[in-house]
């Protein structure tokens, strides 16, 4: 099946907003076995849409569209939609009803310019939009089926789901119904797995299994997907896979599918009742900022402590005989976790410390020395790195590394192994 | 002049990554006047690319190709753009030495497939990369000149500003040079803007100056273009247009061109001798990281303290008298201000909270209270301001909000003036 996207308006085309719709779009489609051929960006010009709809009407069976749906005279899909269709534009009284509904919960008169939002080409079928004013259509150009979707990104993601991929799956003729697994990890690189898991997609003879990935540094996305004829079917095939994916991949995996590794740190410090005081250096405050970003987390989370040099840390803690340096060691940051979780009086204390040195390369590269301990009611753990890198590269790596040891050590796993992201002498 | 720009590999149109380089390709490029008709997406696949090249040629004068220069078997833009060109592949012994330098300078030797790198179309022009090994070039194709570009953002950001710009002014005719100043603000929405400053332009009655916007959500960059002969005649011509704008939009103005936010805070904290620590609650360090990620951080930022909860702000602080509620009042955030000033003996203390109640919206809409509070030598100055949104977005605005005071505290400006995205009875 030939697929095409067409991002419109000219928001997207200067530039001022970056076009994270294409990507999701693209990578949906992707996860459900079907490939786009090309992307295409125009902005809200007549004679360019035109143009775009003609010739990917030519080339394609299916053809997404985004945005240009809105009430104001720049939004212009619905309109070319027709002319490219060679049909006019009729009034959809069902989604004006709709509308007129939807302003009324919201206590307001529907604006006379949002009917225009319910003229769609003759003969075109309305699809739904249950959070928006937007309606979706799809209507016949050239030989494509043409998919035509809203702007706002989650009423575009609630349609593309819930309404265009069964559409296209049917369309598409398979019967057939696709699994999705993922599994999040850190610390180690996207060859490093796809070397260490490249020959899993064959434990299922009938090619229906694919491995794919997702680098986003510092977590890496793996994913599983198959196709059967029914979802036990998908389930029972991809069990062994998944089974042995685990395996391999073994501690470093953090979460699966839509955990988040914050999340799963909270649940399981709330299923103990437990508590955490965090303190953190060079980070920022990035580190508590990750936690506290999910809701419910006042439920554990307790306090934060950010000393960015060593006349903070002096001030803030006592550290009895411990001495305080640059580069931190492993002394220094027990004691801290030790000392942040009494101040706050909390079951578990967190300390991430990290120094840095020049490296002495072109591109601002730092020596770093990232120093992670843990402390609770039997004493203290803790792990040291050494990782090079920019700026940022760095401070994330620290936070991902500092709020990892966290879940491992919660899952009673070894704070240490090592990463692809480390000196082997760190 | 015809301008499109094509994006080229499978991580980009599969979605595995963002396409910010199209964004910011097409953004620079009306930054200098020149507008885009279309962006094309495609793929590693040679009939594709191909086809995509041969139809931009044919209806183009410039075309920008981004991505495929690599020297794997899957970068395909020199050997389609050969063809495309109806030419063969030459190797350009002048960037295979600098490529060895290269490596050289890395204390290594160059891979045999890099030479992959060095391979143009006969009679293209070859085009600097100075910080990378995959070089551009520019050759004809149809009617077009194509430009190729690097994949990797930094070398292509360099390479367009350096190198295409200049070729692109001067193949367009234009003797004119074009600057652009900007102006960040917090508190005003883009239309708000776009009302207040509509008509500036026509302060310089031949047209050459353009205004626009660029909304990231706390923020608003409002951009100022003019072309002139001269950079002496812009500067001129501009300076009434600017000093308008400084004008009307007064102490909303946080910082200019490439200044940011926490910049201006912290050149301003460093002249003065000054340091600052800082408590947050529901922003969960997203204050303190925001100060946090400026290199030179370390020269005032001493102490920055998140305690989520009401029990949290008991255990951390003493605050004699005063009762701590849920939404804070102006008495607590002021004695939290003042506390954190004491307890890290700095000169300034910030303090932001915010409580937030359900809104009973549809899409978890909150009504949060912001308060916020700077204490320095001369007592205590704070603010309170009632915003409405999700949790992110309550987030990102009172982070916003707490920075901007600090700023306005060290300009001398008044901290509260009503911003569009808070309640006119906050």
């Amino acid at each position: 099946m030939d697929i095409e996207v067409i991002c419109t308006g000219d928001e997207v085309l200067t530039g001022k907003i970056v076009n994270s719709n294409f990507s999701y779009i693209t990578q949906k489609l992707e996860d459900y076995g079907f490939g786009v051929r090309r992307g295409i960006t125009v902005g809200d010009d007549r004679a360019e849409l035109l143009d775009a709809f003609r010739k990917a009407g030519e080339r394609n069976d299916v053809v997404i569209v985004n945005g240009g749906l809105g009430p104001t005279v720049d939004d212009l899909s619905q309109e070319i939609a027709a002319e490219a269709a060679g049909v006019g534009l009729v009034l959809e009284e069902a989604w004006v009803e709709r509308m007129e509904a939807f302003f009324r919960r919201l206590g307001r008169t529907m604006p006379p310019n949002n009917r225009k939002q319910a003229m769609l080409p003759a003969g075109a079928e309305l699809i739904d939009n249950p959070i928006g004013t937007a309606c979706g259509f799809g209507v016949k150009i050239g030989r494509a089926t043409f998919y035509f979707t809203p702007g706002v990104p989650r009423e575009l993601r609630r349609m593309l789901e819930e309404q265009l991929l069964p559409r296209m799956l049917e369309k598409s003729g398979r019967r057939d119904v696709i699994l999705l697994r993922r599994f999040h990890s850190y610390g180690l690189g996207e060859s490093h797995v796809d070397a260490m898991l490249g020959d899993v997609e064959a434990m299922v003879p009938d090619g229906s299994v694919k491995l794919g990935f997702r680098a986003h540094y510092p977590q890496l996305e793996t994913k599983l997907t198959v196709r059967a004829s029914s979802m036990e079917e998908a389930e029972s095939k991809l069990k062994p896979v998944i089974a042995e994916v685990e395996k391999r991949m073994g501690n470093f995996i953090l979460a699966r599918d839509n955990e988040t590794l914050e999340g799963v740190i909270q649940a399981a410090m709330l299923e103990r009742g437990a508590t955490l005081a965090t303190v953190e250096d060079y980070t920022g405050g990035q580190l508590a900022a990750r936690l506290a970003a999910v809701e419910g987390m006042d439920g554990y989370f307790s306090r934060g402590i950010v000393v960015p040099t060593l006349q903070a840390k002096h001030d803030a803690f006592e550290l009895r005989g411990v001495e305080l340096e640059p580069i931190p060691s492993y002394e220094m940051v027990e004691a801290m976790a030790q000392e942040v979780r009494a101040l706050a009086g909390t079951t578990h204390g967190l300390a991430v410390l990290v120094g840095v040195t020049d490296a002495g390369g072109r591109r601002g590269t730092l020596e770093a020395t990232i120093c992670i301990a843990i402390a609770d009611e039997n004493g203290v753990v803790a792990r040291r790195s050494r990782n090079n890198g920019n700026h940022d590269w760095v401070r994330l790596g620290a936070v991902e590394m500092g709020l990892d040891s966290v879940r491992r050590h919660l899952q009673g796993l070894p704070l240490k192994e090592q990463t692809d992201f480390e000196r082997k002498d760190g």
